[in-house]
């Protein structure tokens, strides 16, 4: 039984990646690729990574029957997409922001438009298997996670589930040049970008509520309260997400690292590190490593999560979360280790 | 006139970068530089890019009179070798961290060791000019500021001097490979460094005591305390620390914009920027970019300051020190715009 | 049937990419590893990109029976090591240069001391499928070839085999930084090497006789004599070797890109491009790609081979290689395509 | 005394560093600048690196007097806009191709149109003092030379002038992205230029008649053939070119190298290496290091020329030249070292 797959827009990076862990999977394949820009080219003229995909061609919209459709169209015209294959009851993947926020008055205030399909938002699962494995499984549209939030939220989440933290944190991440997309303008070019590191949308990017609205969901008291700043850096991929939350009790180093890996015990992509991990650690792969520290002189707990953000911050979490929609095992088709160096 | 400078250990970063800056410096020249691996060689063999020095060699020791003397040397070392000096009225500049904590325990605590001259500690000058200008101007011996907590200091004091936030800060910084020094070990080359980023030293960074030092001289509240995690990123020179504190009332951005400009009215290499500012923009230069911003929805500052490691956070801000001890203009031989792109 | 397969020196990056390679591999599996500097540990503490691997440990010695071994040791131990592997009976790919000069008195003349096993060097196979397959099927001892021949060998092969060209071709190779090792002195820490280029071994890289001779080997005419220069460029993998060569008639481009097609019909891994190449459509993966262009104003012939030099130029050739060896699929666990970005 | 100069175009990146290198000119000033885009912005708010220029602002065209002109426009805009200035006796550094080929059927053949100003050809020199010294300064119109040919010609030139090399040649070139120019589209996004090299216009690049040009002015014999391929590296500022050419008699390596020095004896920016030399030993100056090596087993000279794009490949020479058309010392404003690390 192989799966067919629709990507829509597979000429942006994190359609590019999912192409490209596809034909690695034993279960599923590529059966069709939209991309208006690139329509009517040959996937692997386009893209001559893909050059594997031989005939298979680049299409205006998605052509012949699909199990399940993952879109990594911009924000908005995401929804947009989705919405006919939702309703004609093909499983949706929206890589894209717009299913992430449960509250569509939340949307407009931070995409500035209303929400193309709030009917759908309600029954949308916050694509994240290791707080919600089983919902995903059962799910019709998942929103794929944002791949700061990603990171962010797999860095806290034990300390937040646990209620050892208090309710405001900050988190300081670090990307890569690739989480900007592909073809965007001039103040990617490599000239300007190297040998460069520079914060953007300091205390006001989109994935600020994201963070919040799952981080609060996973804790029994006050909502969470993050502030976020996002960074890039000189290199294409790797998401270094640095989160600090004030502790509510005395704890150690190495009780919060026991309520950490009791807490992935059963995440097949998610590990506990006992050092400070790299994010080359887990380049090309859909793994993520945490890492908590105690700052006992500033009761302060510091949690780091490293991943890819093409990765399990996009492509590789929207295959994990089609294994389980799929019913396929959690970790088919994903278990390359990361290229290094 | 030409002022005589010594540089003791001219073949680590700090004090390879003091010999360029000091090539194009008006009133004063290199005539004497020690550096014990590499002593004998003409220094422009050793170090092709500063061929421009012709037949000056590296020496095991200072030779000839100077002077004023800057050392590169590592911590511990340094201060041995600055003393006889010192006590020959001879003004030094320690590039090094031995001068910088005002406590010797402070020192035992974070060096593992005695502290080598207890005796100067009273004596020696923080060497942030925009702090202490004018104590610097009559100091012996300067402590040059390590390169993280230039960054963080000045993109926090001018908050900090007027008590508009907490004594709780978080600093999160982000240093290019340089900073790990010249000769190290396996761990920066670069099939390892480049594509990653990686945190260390967690919460236990020799750098913290000498943050929540100089800014807990500035306030007149409680101490500040810092917690501090340095990353290195994959780019040769430059710092970002990005910056967190709790404000302490309600504040806009332009109001708070308007301090820090005051602040750094009179400073000649501190800009307060509209923007957040690019590492890069600083590349070469001794300019340090700061930029506030103020998160309303959790009350918390965001304060960012960029620089080059080895310029304002080393060899840059030791010139900067050198004029000050010897009379100069601040700016003489400093005044190149940062290399970009 | 899952063959078991051996890595002698783990710890380089070619034999941590051979791993990689086998994780994916559905044939064969990695069982045993050495590596001397870090024996006892677990492979994937030693390297967390392996941490796949669970409990298996780096040894000192190859333990327990396998079906084939893999040297990545450095020249000269390899070849020690190899020997009584071969002699048993149990096929080898030796990744080191030990085996790939066919006359011992020029292994002597490269690397200054003499064969360690010259006895085995007639019936060592140079392990370059696209034009020794068979050869290599039936081999108990393959050389695996060097990073740069492959790249040169597979961007001038057609052009020689058909005599298209004189003998006298230059070949200006650009490599990574992993081409130089891992664990290297401070000639390749991250800042002397980023943002630099600089030739080495001008005109005496060991590489030189070993792209000659296999050239040689193709064309019916006088030994082909190469001159070769090798770069180093600021990126982690890939190779791109520029080749010249005078041509013997006049020709089109499209006659030249003919044969070029004609010759890697059967190849699965090595494709002629229409394009000037990327190295990084072959990052991580297996592929060659070649692209031979025809200066008319000058009568040469340019042509262009990029690769990964830690997959064709090492560790997937030697995936390939023991394909071919055991009987395999020769394409086997190699049809990952590129990371790309 | 202060010449005044204007630069049309300085929002290119040869026009931003031209501007950098004047503020550290004693003996002239950027007093006018131009670029159409920016018109009416501050340049340092444009350029933040360029904040030192306070309130000079980008002109749509050249205003108030200026002793000099730098023109860093785009290829035929820039020979119109240089134009009414050479006639009006304003002298006039030209750093676009307009006036580097002598003969206008080659600029109609290599630009696709009719040269814009013919009649200026015969006067124009050919900007690199290191053979045209004398001739430059007193000129009115010099063709400042292509950063390719810069590298090639320098590393060629002592031994095409003493006949010692027969007249083909191979110049293979190696240049930072920051050639590519400012603001250009896709192609030079970080993504995808970063851990990747690749070839363009291969033997088909417009810098390829100026190297031949040049290179057969200077011998005596046959008309140089140049076959030239230029690469793009992962980095930013830096050219590489690694030049092959049979040599014409049997020489020793020495040889070679006593020639080179001499003929560099009274360059000041020139100088010859005993080791590969590397790009980044030149970046931010105006350095070229060359470094000759004879292949003695093919009868081969490969020379190497390395310099920084922005520096001797553009700005810094402009500077220089300027430096010999005004009459002042030919390093005046140029002797800094390179940045290093």
């Amino acid at each position: 039984m192989s799966y067919r797959v629709g990507i829509i827009n597979v000429t942006g990076f994190a359609g590019m990646e999912a192409a490209r862990l596809l034909w690695n999977h034993p279960s599923a394949r590529l059966t069709s690729a939209t991309g208006r820009s690139l329509a009517g080219q040959l996937l692997g003229e386009a893209f001559p990574s893909l050059s594997v995909y031989g005939d298979l061609r680049v299409d205006e919209e998605i052509t012949g029957d699909v199990d399940i459709v993952m879109s990594a169209l911009p924000t908005a015209a995401s929804a947009a997409a989705c919405a006919p294959f939702v309703r004609s009851g093909i499983p949706v993947i929206d890589i894209a922001a717009d299913f992430r926020l449960k509250d569509p008055a939340e949307f407009q205030a931070w995409f500035g438009q209303p929400h193309p399909a709030p009917d759908l938002l309600a029954g949308a699962v916050y694509g994240l298997p290791e707080i919600n494995r089983d919902r995903i499984a059962g799910a019709l549209l998942v929103a794929n996670p944002g791949c700061y939030p990603a990171a962010s939220i797999l860095a806290l989440a034990p300390a937040v589930a646990c209620g050892l933290v208090e309710e405001t944190v900050v988190v300081d991440a670090k990307s890569g040049i690739s989480g900007a997309g592909r073809g965007t303008g001039g103040g990617y070019s490599y000239a300007d970008v190297n040998e460069d590191v520079s914060a953007y949308k300091v205390a006001n990017h989109n994935h600020q509520p994201e963070i919040a609205q799952e981080l609060s969901s996973l804790g029994g008291g006050p909502a969470v309260r993050v502030t976020f700043t996002p960074h890039l850096v000189p290199m294409t991929r790797g998401i270094h997400a640095t989160c600090y939350a004030p502790l509510r009790r005395s704890v150690t180093g190495a009780e919060v690292m026991g309520i950490y890996r009791d807490f992935y015990r059963e995440a097949p992509f998610t590990s506990v590190s006992g050092q400070p991990p790299h994010t080359k650690h887990t380049l090309g792969s859909n793994s993520c490593l945490v890492h908590p520290v105690v700052d006992e002189r500033n009761g302060m707990l510091v949690a780091i999560g490293v991943l890819d953000n093409l990765g399990k911050g996009a492509a590789g979490q929207a295959i994990e979360n089609m294994n389980l929609m799929l019913g396929l095992p959690q970790v088919e088709g994903l278990s390359l280790p990361a290229v290094y160096p």
